[in-house]
C-alpha cells in the first residue's frame, strides 16, 4: 500500500502534477487523473488515440513544463543528455532511415534512436516521424537540404553549444566531396559532388552534372540515402569532439564569405543582410 | 481492486507497453515499469532530468511506438487531431513567441500551444524549444525563413494532406506584400516587402531595401516578428478551410515557375534539379 502511493506519487511528479493535489486524492482518482495525462504524454510520442473527442481531450490537465526565459528573456536553452555515440553506426541507420522516411528523418531519427539505445529516458518518446516535412528542401520545394536541416535540428537537441557544431557541419555540407561514406547496407556506389550551397536544388544539380544521373532517378535517391548517412556521419563526430573538449572546425566560414559578410552582415557599412552561405554560388563577385 | 486494473491497463496500453505483460505482473510491478516509461514521457515534454545517470536511464523500458509504414515503404503519415482555430489568436501568439524563441519557434510553439488550450491531450507535452534552431534561416545561415520551416513543421504535425497548405503558404511567403497582419501587442508599424524567394537573408535584404532600416535594428527584429504573426494566421487560415472542405490556393505556383520545371523538373528533358522555389529571383531568364 505504502509502495503504490510512493509509485503514484512519482508517476505524478514526472508528469508535473503537483505532490499536494494527488495526496488529496483517493487512489483510484489519483489513478484516473495520472491516465488522463499519461494518454497525452503517449500520444506525444506519436501515437494518436483516435477514439477520444476534441472535448473529451480538452479535459485532461496541461502538463507542459513552463517555458524557462534566460537573462536576455529568450527560450532557455536546455539540451537534451548526448554520450558518446558510434558514428557509423547512426550513419548506417540515417541511410536505411532516409530511404523509408526522406532526408531530414533520415539524419534527426537516426540520432534520436541511437541515443534511445544507448541513454534511454527522453529519447524513448521523442517525436520523430514529423520531421518527414523536410524532404527535398521541405516538402519537395528544394530550399534546405533536409540532411541540413535534420542536422541542425538534431544538433540543437543534445548540445549546449550548437552552433559551432551546426556551422561546422553546414560548411562540410558546402564544401566537401559528398557523399563520402558508404553505408553497410548500401546497394550501389556513388559518384560524389561538391554543393556549395545549403539548398536541396542546388547540391541535386551539381550530382546530376557530376554523376550524368537524373534528379528523380533511382541513382539520385540513393545518392541522397548516402549524403544522409554521410552527415550523420559528421554530426556525431563533432557532437563526440565537442563533449571531449577537442572540437576544431575542419570546414571555417571561407575568407572569400567573410569579405562579403564585412560589409552586407552584422556591424557591415551596408548591413542589408544576414547569413553564412556561400556567396558567390548566386551571385556574382565584385571589385569592393 | 477491478477499476485499478483497468486504469493500470489504460496507462500501460497508452504507453506502448503491451497487454500481456502488464497483466502477467502483479500490481506493484506493473505501476513501477509504468513509473518508468512515464519519466521517459514526461521527460519528452522538454523537462530534462538532472538527477539521473545515463546508466539508469538506460534501464528504463523502450516505449516508442513501432513505426507504421505504408504501402510504398514510407513512414505512415499520421497527423495529430485538428480543431478549427481563431488565426488572429495564433498570430498574436506567434508575435510574442518570435520575440522569446526567435522566428521558426513563433510559428510553431503558437500553434502547439494553441491547440494545447483548444484540444489538449498530445499538444501538452509536444515539444516546441527545439524548433529554436530554425532562428535567421537555420541558426543564423540565411537559408530557409525560420517562419517558413516553423510553418512547414506544424502544417506537417496536424494536416491530413500537408502539401497544398505548405504549398500556399511558401507561396504567400513569397510574393504577397507582408507583414500583413498587425499583431495586437505591436509597438510600431511595419513597412512591408515582397521576398520574392523562401530565403531568410534574400527576405531580409528586400525588406532593408524597402524600408530603409538595417539587418540588425530594432525595426527588422520587430518586422520578423511581425512576419511570424501573418504567417501563423495564414497557417492556420489554410488549416481551417483545408478542414471545412473550402481550401482554394490564392497564390499557386506562378507560371514563370511551372515553366522553368517543363524541362528542369521532374519529367522534363533535363530533369536536372527539383523544386518549387521562385526561378528568377537567383536565375537570369533564358528563352527556350
Amino acid at each position: 500500500m505504502k509502495t503504490n502511493r510512493k509509485l503514484v506519487l512519482a508517476i505524478a511528479t514526472a508528469l508535473g502534477i503537483g505532490r499536494e493535489r494527488v495526496m488529496t486524492m483517493d487512489r483510484r482518482k489519483a489513478l484516473a487523473t495520472i491516465a488522463g495525462s499519461i494518454t497525452a504524454a503517449g500520444v506525444a510520442g506519436a501515437i494518436v488515440v483516435k477514439d477520444v473527442t476534441a472535448s473529451q481531450l480538452k479535459d485532461t490537465p496541461l502538463i507542459r513544463p513552463e517555458i524557462k526565459l534566460n537573462k536576455k528573456g529568450k527560450v532557455h536553452h536546455d539540451p537534451l543528455p548526448y554520450v558518446k555515440l558510434d558514428p557509423d553506426a547512426v550513419a548506417d541507420r540515417a541511410y536505411k532511415n532516409k530511404l523509408i522516411g526522406d532526408c531530414m528523418y533520415g539524419v534527426f531519427a537516426s540520432l534520436v534512436e541511437e541515443l534511445a539505445e544507448q541513454v534511454g529516458g527522453p529519447y524513448m518518446t521523442y517525436p520523430t516521424t514529423v520531421t518527414r516535412y523536410g524532404k527535398g528542401g521541405v516538402m519537395g520545394w528544394g530550399t534546405t537540404c533536409g540532411t541540413v536541416n535534420g542536422m541542425a535540428m538534431a544538433a540543437y537537441l543534445v548540445s549546449p553549444d550548437p552552433a559551432p557544431v551546426i556551422d561546422e557541419v553546414i560548411n562540410y555540407f558546402q564544401y566537401a566531396e559528398l557523399p563520402d561514406y558508404k553505408p553497410k547496407d548500401a546497394i550501389m556506389d556513388i559518384t560524389p559532388s561538391v554543393s556549395e550551397s545549403t539548398l536541396c536544388h542546388v547540391s541535386v544539380s551539381e550530382w546530376c552534372k557530376a554523376s550524368g544521373h537524373k534528379a528523380f532517378s533511382k541513382e539520385r535517391t540513393q545518392r541522397c540515402a548516402h549524403l544522409a548517412a554521410s552527415m550523420a556521419r559528421k554530426l556525431v563526430m563533432a557532437l563526440n569532439e565537442q563533449q571531449a573538449g577537442t572540437f576544431k572546425a575542419v570546414f571555417p566560414i571561407p575568407a572569400e564569405v567573410k569579405a562579403c559578410r564585412a560589409c552586407h552582415d552584422k556591424g557591415g557599412e551596408l548591413e542589408n543582410t544576414r547569413g553564412k552561405m556561400s556567396c558567390t554560388a548566386c551571385h556574382d563577385k565584385h571589385e569592393v
